[in-house]
């Protein structure tokens, strides 16, 4: 299990900063979308041109126009882009399309999506690499985590990768063991910390020992 | 009805150049979704600063976290943000909230949704500003334009007002005319025009007229 280090509600120069803690320690490093609506993609930048090895996600959130809105991500320097999985189908196949074209991947995100099986499903047979199942911060407070239906596309997909992410903390981290996402997806528990390399250490400690 | 004028695929720069030729035209300056992903709110903040009289909309597309996002995108300067339609209703509550809270308007975007009335109606309860329907990008060389659902979503919704977007252009215009939204979207159709005010200025006519 990979652990994705999302940096959401910090500025650009703090980010580079955390990702100066972090960046041997994490697997990957998630600018997140609040950042992106302020900053675009110059954090995206930043840090992959100090840290060239570090693979950097941009959750971009992709909705419509799929061909531009990756390879612009992409050329920025992300590795990894997100797409809404409710997004058109032709929506998907374009940014599967322009990230196979540059060497790049997608995750999908089931966030707000009702059929997560069969959706996941429909992802998993248009290539997208990762079926994130992501809880969404402004219903994180009913208590829904994103692990019941982790467990449900777990066994409906054959090729894509999944994900877990929302709200995940040192407490629940335990669930992300149990149900064993290829990638799980870590924010504030990791920006809110003390000492936030130690946190990450501890982090990576509890999903792989 | 009003000319929303969608700057999609400029940077901030090129963008700046465009408003300045059609500031006193056009009723709204939209900065689209590539642009933000690519240049975050400095677009915005940029166009606001110059032109503070001009109407400005961020189509920030929230699907989460709508407090936050919002908040950015309305204190980076723009007067309405949008909000996808199928997005959770807390979502929408919390969008719809922060506007209300700085004297600012909130558009839902229905891309992707399959149920327009019935969503119609409960983002019309929900108290947000316009609703548009919108044909995805991705889906515009299937001929789909968003005047069926126009004319279905203005026969359910009480308050909110309705906006047309999605690949309209001079040949498409009077069908706006026709079905009638309260804000006509367009982008390509006016900036790829040799001459973008006098486009912007015909387009106006043939709403107006």
């Amino acid at each position: 299990m990979k652990l994705q280090f999302a940096l959401d509600r910090v500025d650009a120069k703090t980010a580079l900063q955390m990702v100066a803690r972090v960046y041997d320690v994490v697997d990957i490093v998630e600018v997140g979308t609040p950042m992106i609506l302020r900053e675009g993609m110059h954090p995206v930048r930043m840090i992959k041109e100090k840290y060239p090895a570090l693979m950097v996600l941009a959750d971009t959130k992709i909705i419509d126009a799929g061909s531009i809105e990756s390879a612009d991500a992409f050329e920025a320097g992300a590795d990894i882009v997100t797409v809404l999985a409710f997004a058109q189908d032709a929506t998907i196949r374009a940014v599967v399309k322009t990230a196979r074209d540059l060497g790049k991947q997608v995750m999908a995100d089931m966030v707000c999506v009702e059929d997560v099986a069969g959706r996941a499903v429909e992802l998993d047979g248009m290539d997208v690499d990762y079926i994130c199942l992501h809880t969404a911060i402004d219903v994180q407070n009913t208590g829904k985590t994103p692990f019941d239906e982790l467990a449900l596309v777990k066994t409906v997909v054959k090729n894509a990768g999944t994900v877990a992410a929302g709200g995940i903390n040192f407490n629940t981290i335990s669930l992300a063991k149990k149900y064993n996402p290829d990638i799980v997806v870590v924010g504030t528990a990791l920006t809110g910390a003390a000492d936030i390399r130690a946190a990450a250490q501890k982090m990576i400690r509890t999903i792989r020992e």
